[in-house]
């Protein structure tokens, strides 16, 4: 298997057109980048202030003041250039392109001399700037305005922000490295390894990939520079605010820096710090031709989405330092699972595609988008879940501390917070995640079925596309070829793992047989202009079981319905929903129903309910002989994604089954 | 409804002589009180010092040194002195009694001249008495105290760590109290009010006795003296060792001081403060005929019992702040379930007994005896589950830190533990749970089948009784009568729960009807010495059902036996346990098995397991109608109590259950 050298952002363009996706990016564009300036402005109503604009201003020396938010507020700033970047790409807005032009304006003038930018440094803490890489958020705050210049500059072709990042960059690859005198550190909270790859693409600058490689390369190798780095600062912990004990090795496994990257074989600590770093590892892993690398990314791969992922999507199974436990440790009503680590997860899947393209890794990113990020977003783009659930009871939500942060309503999004920006930045980018293609090989690659124009540059010439796509709620995508080159190249159409390996093809009209490699249908012939490929995933509502050692869902069942992932809801199906268990054999009936949100697919199956009449509220306990047997019921399930939209109630993805 | 006023501790003599309690008993007598001693003495190898016994030794001016140890540190010397004090009442032993003489003129020493006593204090922050109530557990540690100096007196009629306590009681009762210039408090842990009780039951003080209603009055009223007090102490905080936030009276509900108790509805806050607190309430309503506090006590005994109360007798249902949490959320692996909240809920059962014989309060009490409290320690009365689970899975108590808590081996017991002394005390002082005498009714009540010698004065005159039991393993006890008044008097001996309702009686051979009131049989009649009573309640396995609100258990099943609850060990069923189901309408097949610690029925029953061969490890959701069905599988539970006692491994109490 070779590694395929050929990014996807050379010369291909790709822009939505979708009925399922483009309420979510107008969403994006109409209300949280708007509502976002707001709230970096402290202007929200009753809001915390977020602090993230003033801060840079007092950088910049326009305004006097203390240093407002968290140590890592630069990075809102940030994230909101990228999505605005991304949003102006595919939909160009003068106005806003003004307000970012500004705000970059803002940053310049908060920059030092030697290319320094971090407003909590030059505010709070002169002086210090390096000697807390272990808790400080750094080099992540650096990783995070450099990703909103490249996306600023490859939207507009503006170069403001792009030439302060590389100055930024530039002055970092002078303090960080293995060479004499330099710092031989790495960040706590990885993203400027990503980070500087994309900086390397755009500039074609060597320097920026060989510091992205210096931060993994050194991550975790001994002696342990976050633990002699802590020595160093006597124990102080920014986040305690006192002198703390020395930690261990082991205990940098939170940060993936216990022992070298590529010694690393299963997914550990915080989650959204490991898949950015598994992120960059492809990359570099692809860039570099690097195969131990991607032995240790395949390995991260497999250990994350098939012994520590839940069915939705998401990672991380404990709240307790937003972390991966152990493998099968998939608790549905102590999870974690938060939005950008299955955003994060989504990186990391299509950056294998760009090394390797197997379909199992658009089948998790395609699941991870389907269900945890667009779940995480209310309908008015206002309100997120940070946690995920795939269970919640509101009162133990309520009541029971262990539970408390496992919300059963989307909460308001206030100024300073992660996952709405990062919401908003990968539904802005999403047109990137549709296609891979590999120039060489000719071949274009369709992971995901959205709607969308799309133009490659391959090496046999130009491919135009126009894709039209009935998912989630039909297996159809239409397929229009609006441009050939001369020659031969493939259309690859993934065959997702929900279709259960069925799905037909027909071009121009006529039913095609097809091979499939590595979960692909690659379809490689001369076409013509005008050309038409329909591609039919068979796409039917299935009950799914869990692998036997994920305890939390022994003699459970969830629905799935193509991407879609299902749950019972207590709006339609009553309380408490552990009463319920679904026939193992049952009919799924589907039906769009216009009266959730956007109109849904639900589906409707046959159920049994325990009979609650005959207990007494004084009887905890009963013999099991007394007890009449369970009823026929009717369930009802939802999207997850929409879960929470209705009046708070209970909500279950997995069900009890039962034999008849 | 009559409230009874007849104590139990009048002229009645009881003495357990019984197969299944004596290994008990004698394990406390034998290794735990020695082993503590050693404790308390800092004379465990590789154990952290108790610094207990040194702590007076300092405080008496007998040595030079810093206090160490918790605050309430004292309150070990105590709990060690009273259950010396009740295995000396049934085993003489000159030796440990010269032991505990020369620890109680230690303790006598460090005595201020005021009668004030308290090592922390006297050593630490002299002069800063009485203000810290909320956190600093001194009127706790008096508590302990005095129960100590009840029992060693009640054992050996020494008088002087009595008159030690009598003259520290009497020093209280001038500095709390609703009189100008007292100070209108009472400890943030509730332990002196049930203690006050008893010191009055044994001086016939009455002074004593209006103290402890004075505490249990005062408590919640309005302001709050808990949070009036922080404010004092501008919100320094003795734990967090810095000043926090003044808490809310809200906040109170964790030390149930939110609101009066008379107006409490639901068991809340830490657990063993609550049930410490529900028992004083119900010696109080007892002895002084107070309806309104019966009737507290009757709803918080419901609320605890029936909507909070874990099928083992545990309760608390969350180790953030080791609480109750709300009704019906009984996590079976997140669960708290402290040993020291059973033995708590085990005197509130005992006092409501005094003051009506319902046999509810004896179900309950005998279930938390048998499974919860018996369970938490090991064979060798060296090791013990602080927590005790419904469900371990070994693994995620290691790597998932909201289980760190959850123990999967019973834990080596260190110098400085609340659990261990709790059990020590409740065992060596078992023979005052057996019976209750009315001797105003000449009614004797057996609430447990304990095999004993017992004696009671009814005012029909002298009464002896010998009982010997078959329990837990078969439902048979029988009653000798040793002695009787010339007078009739009735016997009534309790139906229990687990029964069903069915039991046999036989006096002198010869089976007889018999009246059931409020849960017992009551046979009211003229005895002869020599009259021989036989009770064969039914005992039977049985499965058992959990009510439909508590969603961890739904479609599952519990296995009981008579008193005892069974669960399945990873030892004889294999692993994950979660791959297992119990044939709902399964025989249960019982067997005594010499294999387990002390002989032990274990119940075979037949359950069905999900077939893994078929999943790949990585595969972790697939298609339900790919799964094979269930094979049938013998499952082999043991008594709940002996869990853990041969190789780490999973543990379940709740089995799911299947149709066939």
């Amino acid at each position: 298997m070779g590694i395929s050298t050929s990014g996807q952002h050379s010369k291909n363009r790709i822009r939505i057109q979708d009925g399922f996706w483009n309420p979510f990016t107008e969403l994006v564009r109409e209300t949280v980048i708007p509502y976002q300036w707001e709230a970096l402005n402290d202007r929200i109503p009753d809001a915390e202030p977020s602090y993230a604009v003033r801060n840079f201003r007092i950088a910049a020396g326009l305004e006097e003041g203390e240093f407002g938010g968290m140590v890592f507020q630069d990075s809102d700033i940030a994230k909101w250039l990228e999505a605005v970047g991304y949003s102006l790409a595919s939909h160009p807005d003068p106005e806003l392109e003004r307000t970012a032009d500004e705000l970059i304006e803002l940053v310049a003038q908060a920059q030092h001399e030697n290319g320094y930018l971090n407003t909590y440094f030059t505010i709070k803490e002169p002086g210090k700037q390096w000697t807390n890489l272990h808790e400080a958020h750094e080099l992540y705050c650096a990783g995070h305005m450099i990703e909103a210049a490249v996306a600023y500059y490859e939207a507009t072709g503006k170069r403001k922000l792009l030439d302060v990042v590389c100055k930024f960059a530039d002055y970092i690859d002078t303090v960080f490295g293995s060479e004499p005198g330099k710092l031989r550190g790495y960040d706590g909270h990885q993203e400027i390894e990503l980070a500087l790859v994309k900086l390397h693409r755009v500039t074609g600058e060597e320097r920026y990939l060989k510091l992205a490689q210096f931060f993994i390369d050194e991550r975790g190798t001994e002696p342990n520079f976050l633990v002699e780095e802590c020595k160093q600062r006597g124990g102080y912990s920014h986040w305690a605010k006192k002198v703390l004990p020395i930690p261990t090795v082991r205990q940098m496994a939170y940060n993936q820096a216990h022992v070298p990257v590529r010694q690393q074989d299963a997914a550990v600590g915080h989650s959204v710090r490991a898949v950015y770093m598994y992120t960059a590892m492809a990359d570099l892993a692809r860039l570099t031709n690097d195969r131990e690398l991607l032995e240790a990314c395949r390995r991260l791969w497999d250990n994350t989405t098939k012994k520590q992922m839940y069915i939705t999507g998401g990672i991380g199974s404990t709240h307790h330092g937003e972390a991966f436990s152990f493998d099968y440790d998939l608790p549905n009503d102590t999870v974690y699972a938060e939005t950008c680590a299955s955003i994060g997860l989504i990186f990391f899947a299509n950056r294998m595609l760009q090394l390797e393209a197997k379909s199992e890794y658009a089948d998790v990113m395609e699941r991870a988008l389907y269900n945890n990020v667009i779940g995480s977003m209310s309908q008015d783009g206002k309100h997120y879940f940070y946690v995920n659930p795939l269970e919640v009871w509101p009162k133990a939500s309520e009541l029971n501390p262990g539970r408390h942060h496992v919300k059963a309503v989307r909460q308001k999004w206030f100024g300073c917070s992660c996952c709405p920006p990062n919401v908003a930045r990968l539904l802005s980018s999403l047109n990137d995640y549709i296609y891979t293609a590999a120039a060489v090989e000719n071949t274009v690659y369709v992971h995901l079925f959205i709607g969308s124009e799309a133009q490659f540059e391959l090496d046999a010439g130009r491919v135009g596309l126009l894709q039209q796509s009935r998912l989630p709620w039909e297996g159809y995508a239409r397929f229009e070829l609006t441009a050939v080159p001369g020659g031969a190249f493939a259309l690859a159409l993934r065959l997702p793992s929900w279709s259960g390996g069925q799905a037909g093809l027909k071009i121009n009209g006529a039913a095609v047989s097809f091979n499939v490699v590595n979960g692909y249908a690659v379809v490689k012939r001369v076409w013509a202009p005008g050309d038409i490929v329909e591609w039919e995933p068979r796409l039917e509502a299935q009950l799914t079981a869990a692998h036997p050692e994920i305890r939390a869902n022994a003699g459970k069942a969830a629905i799935e319905r193509g991407p879609l992932v299902y749950c019972l809801e207590e709006a339609d199906n009553g309380s408490p929903l552990a009463s319920l268990s679904i026939v193992r054999g049952t009919e799924l009936r589907s039906y769009m129903t216009p009266e959730l949100p956007g109109g849904a697919v639900v589906i409707e199956a046959d159920g049994r309910a325990e009979e609650h009449a005959s207990w007494q509220a004084d009887t905890p306990y009963r013999p099991l002989a007394e007890l009449q047997g369970a009823v026929p019921v009717k369930l009802t399930a939802v999207p997850y994604y929409l879960w929470g939209n209705r009046k708070p109630g209970e909500m279950t993805v997995w069900i009890r089954t039962c034999s008849e």
